[in-house]
């Protein structure tokens, strides 16, 4: 039993996607969440930069007494978990492995297909390709970054005729590729998600990582006994590090909270 | 007479489109050029965050002896110009001082129309506004923040059906409203110049922001007697604080220079 909060953080509101998976996985957990904003995007940063940005975003974290710390973001994932994991003590997981671990446990005999959409700098760093090979084994992925899709859902721009095209013209690698799965690598890309089916069809498994990373963390707090049992529901705080930006409008929709905005409180972590 | 270098900075590729400009009206004046890659977008940061960037983008460029400033990015402009002009003493300007006094110098006797595409930071400063109306006075203005611009075109996607929907989108505001003008308040704007004039109609005047300052800057040169009348071309020099990013590929095709990438070179300025 351990009532301390789950720290969360993204670069802006993309990390919400997860958040919304945690609330139903974990309802009576608190949570702190952190949306990056005055950095936003991260998904063109170098590694360098990234490292430095979440490792801030992890120590404000760290202040506020959390138990544990989800990397919301797939490029904060893909390029600052493992120094995450050197520099701190406490448990933090992000979006890549929960989701690799679980397609490996329900992968069949033949070989998988698997696309997988990110950021640039997550598609660089080729962390999806490593580690689906590595523990899928009997895989093969095509990769596309899609850098406008964050900015978009950042702007509120997720069913537009603009998103339409966008989609349109990041899907084209998978057209009559016959892939079984597609990752959405990047925790913005869940807003999409209805544009996505109508692109590539009803065939494609579309793999929402903040409910892997959801369903990993119920069973990770099990196990370790670190659950909240308290009888009420969850409450959560959002910290924004720049509050000129969409993120109520987008957030609210989100999760359908019109009281969003009386909990979302400024902070510096410079 | 004065050899030493202009200085310009941006947040990205935008300013390119001014540094095209004042090549043509400059020849012989070397250039130094900083994309602050590593921080961008600058459109929706706050006003803060700008002028703390700003402030590094024009120490790094002193630091270099340049004789002249030219902030080549709308937001900074409108949010961090006269912060700088009270901590440096070099001459700084930026785009919007010399865009609007030739507005009002070629202003004729009945009301004008004026339409402003920028950024988020920038339409929020209503820096434009402010001054049209000072300084032109019998004027009308229509804004419109297009926050998706500047990052389409920092990854190339300035002519397909993405940026059709986006313009198309975001010149909504414009259409049957008989604007006489349309300011470009962002430097990544040119690069869209044709579907915009596409969408709202070969009459309206569609204004290049880097063309004004280039036109203001070669006269305050030689006012100043501070022009490098040397007779070869003049160089420039490029800066980035982060090499992730598709800078070489869109400013190759902006200046059709093939020869760009040897003269890039990371920078950090933090």
């Amino acid at each position: 039993m351990n009532e301390r909060p789950i720290g969360i953080f993204d670069s802006g509101v993309g990390g919400m996607t997860v958040v919304a998976e945690i609330k139903k996985y974990l309802p009576y957990e608190d949570l702190i969440y952190l949306g990056d904003t005055k950095n936003f995007p991260y998904g063109d940063k170098s590694k360098e930069t990234i490292i430095k940005l979440a490792t801030k975003c992890a120590g404000f974290l760290i202040s506020q007494d959390v138990k544990a710390i989800v990397i919301a973001c797939g490029t904060a994932t893909s390029q600052a978990l493992d120094e995450l994991k050197r520099i701190y003590r406490l448990p933090i997981e992000g979006i890549v492995n929960p989701t690799v671990q679980e397609i490996a446990k329900n992968a069949i005999s033949k070989k998988l297909k698997i696309g997988v959409i990110a950021t640039e700098g997550t598609i660089k760093s080729n962390k999806w390709e490593k580690e689906l090979k590595q523990t899928v084994k009997n895989v093969e992925i095509i990769s596309k970054a899609c850098p406008l899709l964050a900015p978009m859902a950042e702007q509120g721009w997720t069913n537009n005729n603009v998103a339409k095209e966008a989609i349109k013209e990041y899907m084209k690698p998978f057209i009559n590729k016959k892939i079984d799965k597609i990752i959405l690598g990047c925790t913005h890309y869940p807003l999409f998600k209805e544009l996505i089916k109508q692109e590539i069809g009803n065939e494609v498994e579309i793999i929402n990582t903040g409910e892997k990373i959801a369903n990993y963390l119920q069973s990770f707090l099990q196990n370790q006994k670190m659950e909240n049992n308290k009888e009420h529901m969850g409450e959560c705080r959002y910290y924004l590090t720049d509050m000129q930006c969409n993120f109520i409008q987008v957030a609210g929709k989100l999760l359908q909270d019109k009281t969003l905005e009386n909990k979302i409180q400024k902070v510096n972590i410079e």
